[in-house]
């Protein structure tokens, strides 16, 4: 069973606002069994909307709409779909009361505009809108090659389109598709490339797999998605263990955790699972500039672990706050392994730490010499068993160069913690 | 000159991520003249991409395709342009030879999965990445009416996406194009709603005026967006500046800043501008984490006036760090005006600076008390004249009350530079 799902809306072909509307609907369609093959947005035009409702319904079983639903003349999506199915409007008597009630509730009478909200297709259905005035539209039309394609209009406002499809429309179509038939999950890894990962994997890629398993790049991350289909959802749920299982095994450590746990967040349970007690950490930052920080302390409940840390962006806030020797400084440079491995040394130290994590790089776009071009940054790790520091040469802008670096810090500590080498 | 734009990806079919390159590529060519009539997305299938990429070249002029162009074999854009195209795949030398390049530099040897990413369909060309192994592909499609539609492959990473569009693609089609005749500005502001910068801009706002004058409210900022659209290239720019000003008279010292300007590389241009010499600054905090250093840091050359700061997340940092007495700590709490201006006058004095601000709240989700519930924030700042601290309440999630403190700090430190009182 195959689904569609069309936006409606100016601002989103206009790229004034950005379609989240699309993402959470897939999501929902996809625990039913349904899959998604198509996201069409089209801006508020009556004959775009018609041509593009015709073209889906063609291709798919369930075609669901948001947007255009308002009381004003650029909301055209009603209109449209009586085009597509080739006939009148009509007004619905019991949708136009519910208006007329939800003005009379907050002691108005209801505009004249909103008239149009009642109005439907013939042969459609009202949808109820526990949240607004516009009526959702069920209504199904007929394919040129045989069948029917079941549609659902609502509206684009996210709060009423969330509760018209939680409340309404999805519990109609679980019923009648018997329940969630494909599954997902993600894992996250850091560390080696897409190709890398890839190799890793090897047969699990295949794309006549299911489950399925495909690789995602974001945010410096590579991500594996698994996504499982079956007759039922136990089924679904069983095969996607077992995948997910293959991958545990292909990729092993490189894999911190999975959907939204982040790096910073995966280091932080390490921490946490320390014997005796919850390991302390500190950091100190010159070129991430508090990224690193930052980021764990996205974490909610991070105190646990983390003391604190340093951003010593000038060379006398190196010198002052971590004692930093001003020789070491002067002799190889702020970007070096024996000016990082000062820092986070000083950093435990002051800390009362059990480890402590120190970055110092050239994040461009000036800065760079021949020596140590943009992209060169120093990273050091002070722990239980001493301390070291390695180099790396990151691509890319300065964002980039900055999340590689702290992500990076974040992976030297993670592969210590776990006892085992760091994959380069 | 219609525009559309195909997005690529399982894991935007299936809403596990949202798709945030359409909105970008559609406010880009919607600044060239090009009316993006259409977003689709499809998933990693290569006779759904090439079905999509058939039906969207009868409809435009343009059609940017972002995404399937990765190394694995669940990328299949190439293939899929190849095949819409009717032409077989050919192997581009030079692009090979730079991938292998990529992977040399860093000490290593092109995976063989990797050549994929130097195959494009014959005829079409080579478009230059800077920050990764797929290269872009440059095609024309014939329409079975007649003309051609130009197409566009870029990655679907967004930051490999938008340097490729940025440096390779946009200037050329802005030649062909004859210079762009709709312009864009876009104003920031930061401290007031949406609806009192509205209230401010008063008749600017008229829906038929032209250049049209819009607010969008994106990462706590609230922005102007003003479109001027002309004739020529040179009558759009003149409307444009008339109307930025007048935008500027209306909203005053709210305004901080325009395009890429920050709210955090304002003030370090205000830092700057002091009279004798660069004003140097510091930070302490809490409960942001170190995203208040980030943000500062952001900017390239931030260390000409951002000496570093310190993460106290701990108390005992606070205490050890920056000489916040103890007792102040145990009296009024850890977030309190007394402590935030205890944090800010260590910070200022150990780092030699002359203004310092620091930040000290309840982000949540756990840790609110009814006293000072979650989004309890306060704000100090140690300055020339003396230091004063401001408690705040912000609603929202973790990220929105650090992303928030950080940003109102900023605004403290700006209106006290610029002398002016800071609206609440």
């Amino acid at each position: 069973m195959n689904g569609i799902i069309l936006s409606i809306g100016d601002e989103l072909v206009l790229g004034q606002t950005v379609d989240t509307n699309s993402a959470w609907i897939s999501v929902k369609l996809a625990s039913l069994g349904v899959r998604v093959v198509q996201h069409v947005t089209v801006a508020d035009q009556l004959d775009a909307i018609r041509d593009a409702i015709i073209a889906a319904a063609e291709l798919c079983d369930v075609l669901v709409i948001s947007g255009g639903l308002g009381p004003t003349a650029d909301d055209v999506t009603r209109q449209a779909l009586a085009a597509a199915m080739n006939v009148d409007m009509e007004l619905n008597g019991g949708w136009l009361a519910t208006i007329e009630q939800f003005f009379q509730q907050r002691g108005r009478s209801m505009p004249e505009i909103n008239r149009v909200q009642a109005m439907i297709p013939r042969g459609a259905k009202c949808i109820e809108n526990t949240c607004g005035t516009a009526a959702g539209i069920a209504a199904r039309l007929a394919r040129t090659g045989g069948g029917t394609c079941q549609v659902y209009v609502v509206p684009g406002v996210p709060s009423e389109m969330k509760a018209m499809l939680e409340l309404s429309v999805l519990p109609v179509l679980a019923e009648r598709l018997g329940g969630a038939k494909i599954l997902s999950r993600v894992l996250h890894t850091f560390g080696l490339g897409e190709s890398a990962v890839a190799e890793m994997l090897g047969d699990l890629m295949d794309r006549r797999r299911n489950p399925s398993v495909g690789t995602t790049v974001s945010n410096g991350l590579v991500s594996i998605r698994v996504n499982s289909s079956a007759a039922s959802s136990e089924r679904a749920r069983e095969m996607l263990e077992q995948t997910a299982a293959a991958c545990r095994v292909a990729l092993g450590d490189l894999i911190f955790g999975e959907g939204d746990q982040s790096l910073a967040s995966a280091v932080g349970e390490l921490l946490m699972k320390n014997r005796d007690r919850v390991a302390q950490m500190a950091t100190a930052e010159s070129c991430t500039g508090g990224l690193l920080a930052k980021m764990l302390t996205d974490t909610p409940g991070s105190s646990r672990y983390f003391r604190g840390g340093w951003v010593t962006y000038a060379n006398e806030s190196k010198i002052q706050w971590l004692g930093v020797p001003a020789e070491l400084i002067e002799k190889h440079g702020a970007v070096s392994e024996p000016v990082v491995l000062a820092m986070a040394d000083g950093a435990k130290k002051i800390a009362g730490a059990d480890y402590a994590l120190a970055i110092s790089g050239v994040a461009g776009p000036d800065g760079g010499t021949p020596e140590k071009p943009v992209g060169t940054v120093c990273i050091a790790l002070a722990g239980a068993t001493g301390s070291r520091a390695m180099t790396f040469k990151f691509p890319g802008t300065r964002d980039w160069i900055r999340n590689r670096s702290a992500l990076m810090a974040l992976s030297m500590l993670r592969y210590d913690i776990l006892g085992r080498v760091m994959p380069r």
